[in-house]
């Protein structure tokens, strides 16, 4: 029996969406996946909570569980799946099936993003497979290219659009001349977006992916907490049209860049110019650019999220491991391109210290002096303005809108100069920021 | 000795201009190369006609012959790469370095496309890696993609601009207003296109690589042969300007389908709608859309030649090679993905019979009576008028454009209607005909 024998033997956690798809790619795709790596994937044993109450697709003789540890602890399987998401009894789980020496597969990128040191280590020391390609961008195998395609490249930059909700709900408030409220409501109906959405709309989602893109793409530890993360909710379809005027489209980014030994990581909304590929990905898809010393700008494409795109980059990962199951340990590739060990620990640059040009709208009253308070303010800060649209109201009672693009700047004075300008009478609420990418290759 | 201590020790022969820089990258990245693998590169023999007579970058301490022969016939190496280009010596090179039980790594994609079955067939037989991720698109990782990434899935279509020489004109003639000779002797100047430009503006090149990438998305048979290959010599910038104005760009793209059982393959200018992303690829950049049955559509862009990015993909296949050398065959991954002798001979469906709609361009008498004639014509063939475009003269001697959008249409019937109506009396010239693809993803 074993791969040597030509089978794999595997187990699967978890019947939702994804492992539902996983079932059927193995099931639907079998003699060719057979006849592509000369080894058939046998699907023994599955758990879900629901086996026996919800209807599933055809296990054909699997054997069946509600218990998750009955399939974490049987002999016989050499690689287990884990889809049910969530740290606990996910990570346990995958670290009893490593401790058993079977080669695992997760799309969990929450446990990863926060718990990487643990499971990775676990791995590479029991000297099993790990994949978990399906963890980020969902169908894009964007964590494959970073840890062998572009391995003998030394990476600065990487940018992501990598959570489909907010991609949707930008691109409707865009297209549709949606507000932001609207388009959220939508992305919940079209079952994007949960009914608590703060996961996706602030970041979080985006946070843990980036977590996992930075450590891959610089060869670094990156803990989660790190990344400064900002969503989405504070736009208005008001920051998309002067966006649009500025020439830019407004993104949710994930960011990780590498320079002077520090690492910058964040997630937050950002004007990328009209021109650029990652301007015209819309809707649900995501798109992530990685810039390197050899290979220069590289951009890849597609479904991150889904049933069947998701469950193609397990199965990709199951079928890694029919090559490398039973192996030395030296012969595995660790997940992150180096073992956990190697990794280096690079200093975080503060927020702070972060540098960009910015847009910000202010909402004013619509009498004269006010430009030139707000812009005495931001000059006190030594920071310069590239351009101004200021619209005038026929009722000169209402407040409007007064948008200021800004040459590079640093947080921190931007941040100061923005306290300043908030408490003018003049000025209404809080002013809304966005950053400014322009080079995106 | 060997990857089993930590070591692999490499063979190069050719030392232009991508050669150089794997030196380059595998001296530059050697301690981070090292640290990944946990095995040091070593250079140990290098071979290239001028080393003694040409400049070239330090190589350490390999060995240096002007006969590739003595890298081939080196019995300390475990891996050979071969940048030579060409026919032979190239096959033979590359075969006795198999024979040998060496790894081999190449970005010899005309050998590939036109020996394949011989090089890869003997690379199988024999259990050694054979990398050629650099033959193919240079630095995007395509050929990697499909083989692991995309292997769960089953492809149904794919579209690339493969050529940067090609993508290059006319990017120059859209933005710059160039015609074709003019932006021609521009690519000449940048070193983008050869004194003899015709392996690459007649789709030669394309269709090369076309043929690699349908065979890795496909699982198929593909002899080179088989690919239809027009380049892009006939247009003119009207073309250029009337494409925009039906909202379309014009590409040189490669395209595979698989469809019923047949599989088309072509590489011929195509109109693509403005915005889908393959439009927004400019100059010398490459892309490639992939269609699956799980993942739906995915894109790969990035520099597509060139000595830093071919050279990393000509890196990245000997970091794979770090992990495979030396195991058995059942543990190697057949080049294609599929074993040679496992891909299916897929029929090919003749040129006649693909269906498409089409822009044709008709110059003509400007004249009443002209556009009835060749409605006519097009009508008899069964194929009908989607738009026209037809721009009059002051000056009524001179012949003027008419520009013609069809719904699909087969292959044959707008042969036929074309032969008829170059014939009419007020029609100048052959027409120029560019096929139009609506669905790219």
């Amino acid at each position: 029996m074993g791969v040597a024998a030509g089978e794999l033997r595997l187990g699967l956690i978890g019947l939702g969406t994804v492992g539902s798809e996983v079932v059927h790619l193995l099931e639907h795709n079998a003699d060719e996946l057979a006849r592509k790596r000369n080894c058939r994937l046998r699907l023994v044993h599955v758990a879900s909570r629901s086996i026996h109450t919800k209807p599933h697709p055809d296990l054909g003789g699997a054997r069946l569980s509600t218990d998750p540890w009955a399939v974490v602890r049987d002999p016989e399987l050499e690689l287990v799946v884990e889809l049910i998401g969530g740290t606990e009894p996910a990570r346990s789980l995958l670290l009893a099936a490593i401790e058993a020496g079977k080669a695992v597969v997760t799309a969990n990128k929450a446990l990863l993003a926060v718990h990487g040191e643990e499971i990775f280590s676990a791995a590479e020391e029991r000297g099993v497979p790990l994949g978990f390609e399906a963890s980020v961008a969902g169908g894009i195998p964007i964590l494959r290219t970073l840890r062998e395609s572009l391995a003998a490249d030394r990476n600065h930059a990487l940018f992501g659009i990598v959570n489909g909700t907010c991609n949707y709900i930008l691109t409707m408030m865009r297209e549709q001349d949606a507000e932001f409220e609207t388009a959220l409501r939508s992305a919940q109906d079209e079952g994007l977006a949960e009914a608590d959405p703060s996961f996706d709309i602030d970041g979080i989602d985006a946070a843990q992916k980036l977590t996992l893109l930075a450590m891959l793409a610089f060869g670094v530890r990156v803990p989660f907490e790190a990344v400064y993360t900002e969503g989405i909710r504070q736009l208005s379809q008001t920051d998309i049209l002067f966006a649009r005027e500025f020439g830019y489209e407004i993104k949710l980014l994930a960011i990780a860049k590498q320079e002077g030994g520090l690492v910058e990581l964040r997630v937050h909304p950002t004007m990328v110019p009209q021109r650029s590929l990652l301007a015209g990905v819309g809707g649900a898809y995501n798109a992530i650019v990685v810039q390197g010393q050899a290979l220069g700008s590289s951009l890849y494409f597609g479904r991150g999220a889904g049933g069947p795109p998701t469950a193609a980059a397990v199965v990709s990962d199951i079928l890694d491991a029919t090559r490398t199951c039973g192996l030395a340990s030296a012969r595995q590739l660790p997940g992150l391109g180096y073992a956990w060990k190697e990794l280096r620990s690079a200093p975080i640059r503060p927020m702070d210290e972060v540098v960009s040009e910015y847009y910000v709208r202010f909402q004013v009253a619509d009498q004269p002096g006010v430009l030139a308070a707000i812009a005495g303010s931001l000059a006190e800060q030594s920071i310069s303005i590239a351009s101004v649209i200021q619209r005038g109201r026929s009722n000169s009672d209402a407040s409007v809108p007064l948008v200021i693009r800004t040459h590079a700047a640093g947080e921190r004075n931007l941040k100061a100069a923005l306290r300043q300008v908030n408490q003018l009478p003049v000025v209404e609420g809080q002013a809304v920021c966005v950053r400014i990418e322009e080079n995106l290759g």
